[in-house]
């Protein structure tokens, strides 16, 4: 299996791309190649002669920065690592694609480039949430900031494929998120979705804010502009309680002390909602495998991405998604 | 100044509701009259002799519960707490209404007993939310989760009014929740409202999630769908940590005695959070003053609920708000 690498995506690359794929090379039992796809004067000089026969490297010379736009990346820079990466997966010179960079940009070029799978209406972004249990998906998380019922249901069984063949739990349970527990609670993107989601065995109801990580749903379902909100949000609790600690904890001897002792509770907090832990999610209903990660990835996320990649693969997860569809929507 | 508390509303009432009265009534420097409408019997098993000439009661026998549809109580249930005490500032026998009853129950009666301040299109449900600096408000937080961009402006105007007013700080600065910063960011929905908030002076741009408690906005603006989910997914946060750690805790000595040292860092955080410091927020575009609390108050929010409806009448909040509206909407 190969994958290609965006080697110039993300806050900390090409260091963090480079040093995940050779963690991924020296700890897989499988075979793996990777192709690097950027500069290939800064790969060079991160590889510093670590190179394997199992690296290659692919150099491209245009840069896309956060300050493009998503949906012009494809035609403005068709030589930069994200659109020649997803290209060698169109092509079948790699099995997946990586990329810590512009995540709309990798969305809008996956599209555009590998197009839908086939009776999928509209493709969607997941997150991955870490719980004291088995973890949570939540889809939309941004791709489709206004979306219609019928798209949330898509959401529902792609996410529910993701979570059953990629995290390795069969049957998900499905929850809506809303502002109550009753079918005529929420907007009527919402009331509408609650009455397509209860052809669905597996579904389980509406799910309030409250509950969201606690609830017996495995896939969270939501439009894409409250579920990139709540994530956002959900990432500044995180960082906000660790910091808070850390900061307070060096004013005084007695607090110093406190935190010590208590390290291992607030490491495990920490720990818990480290999404480098999980590498990041493919783009749900995109016709080949791409995916995105963090923009603060560091090496672990890259390298759990490559084995999320190979998991995909392996378990089928496009054919699979694409036959359930059809069963579905018969289409 | 008079109000009339619901005395049967909220999950500790009688008992927190008369005790928050009582309390008000010792600090308060202010004239002071309390009407406490609910089951007499109950009323006067709790206060126990310790009536005052300020506290009048009024007997109601109907119960309005959590599984009654809020839109209905104010016709099938004429003889409750909630609807009651609405009727008494609609007929002037009181200033206020608190409640820590059914929310859906008090918006609802309120808007059907009261009516809107003339050119309000819909009233708006907002919360405060306690930080560092001196607090956000949240609006609308579940009134309308359906929502035009003409309702998100009249939000952000009756919110500013109600944090210049009440809250005591002139000219809050107004962000709209977003996905991004960029004025084409998001559904529909916002990108519309973004360009109708544009023309306001105090308009700051879009916020994202992460940003939400820490950007320089007062006031942030979001339809009724998200601002609920997010109010309810931060409780989940900050109710997530404080019982992490207090169980945690319990595992080990040395934890325990961490913990024990980190106590002033660990109580500040908790209390930052807490909602009882504030009180409730009157509900926006209402033609009366009538305060929504959080349905697990105690003695402590009902107490400055009290004080919060002193200052929204001792600041024309309701004449202003129609002043401000008629000034920018020229009706």
């Amino acid at each position: 299996m190969k994958f290609a690498l965006d080697a110039m995506g993300g806050d900390f690359a090409p260091h963090a791309v480079i040093q995940g794929a050779l963690d991924a090379l020296e700890k897989t039992s499988k075979p793996l190649g990777i192709i690097l796809v950027g500069d290939e004067t800064a790969i060079h000089k991160e590889l510093d002669g670590r190179n394997t026969d199992a690296i290659e490297i692919f150099h491209t010379d245009e840069v896309v920065t956060m300050e493009d736009k998503g949906s012009k990346v494809f035609k403005q820079k068709p030589n930069s690592s994200l659109v020649q990466g997803i290209r060698m997966v169109k092509n079948g010179d790699a099995d997946g694609f990586i990329s810590a960079g512009h995540t709309g940009a990798v969305m809008s070029t996956s599209l555009l480039s590998l197009g839908r799978i086939p009776g999928v209406r509209r493709p969607a972004l997941a997150a991955f949430f870490p719980t004291e249990g088995r973890g949570k998906v939540l889809c939309d998380v941004g791709a489709n900031p206004d979306a219609k019922p019928e798209h949330l249901v898509q959401f529902a069984l792609m996410a529910s494929h993701y979570y059953d063949h990629v995290e390795g739990f069969a049957s998900p349970k499905i929850g809506l998120i809303n502002i109550g527990a009753e079918p005529s609670k929420g907007s009527e993107l919402y009331v509408e979705t609650y009455k397509l989601l209860s052809e669905m065995p597996n579904f389980v109801g509406n799910i309030e804010g409250r509950h969201l990580l606690t609830s017996e749903a495995d896939v969270l379902i939501c439009d894409g502009f409250v579920g990139n909100t709540l994530l956002k949000f959900a990432e500044f609790w995180i960082t906000f309680f660790t910091n808070e600690i850390k900061t307070k904890s060096d004013e005084k001897l007695s607090y110093k002390i406190g935190a010590s002792l208590m390290k291992p509770i607030l490491n495990d907090l920490i720990n818990r909602f480290d999404y480098e832990e999980h590498g990041g999610v493919p783009l749900l209903g995109v016709n080949g495998i791409s995916i995105v990660c963090h923009g603060s990835s560091g090496p672990r996320s890259i390298m759990n991405s490559i084995f999320l990649g190979q998991k995909c693969i392996e378990n089928n997860l496009i054919a699979d998604t694409q036959k359930s569809l059809a069963n579905h929507f018969g289409n």
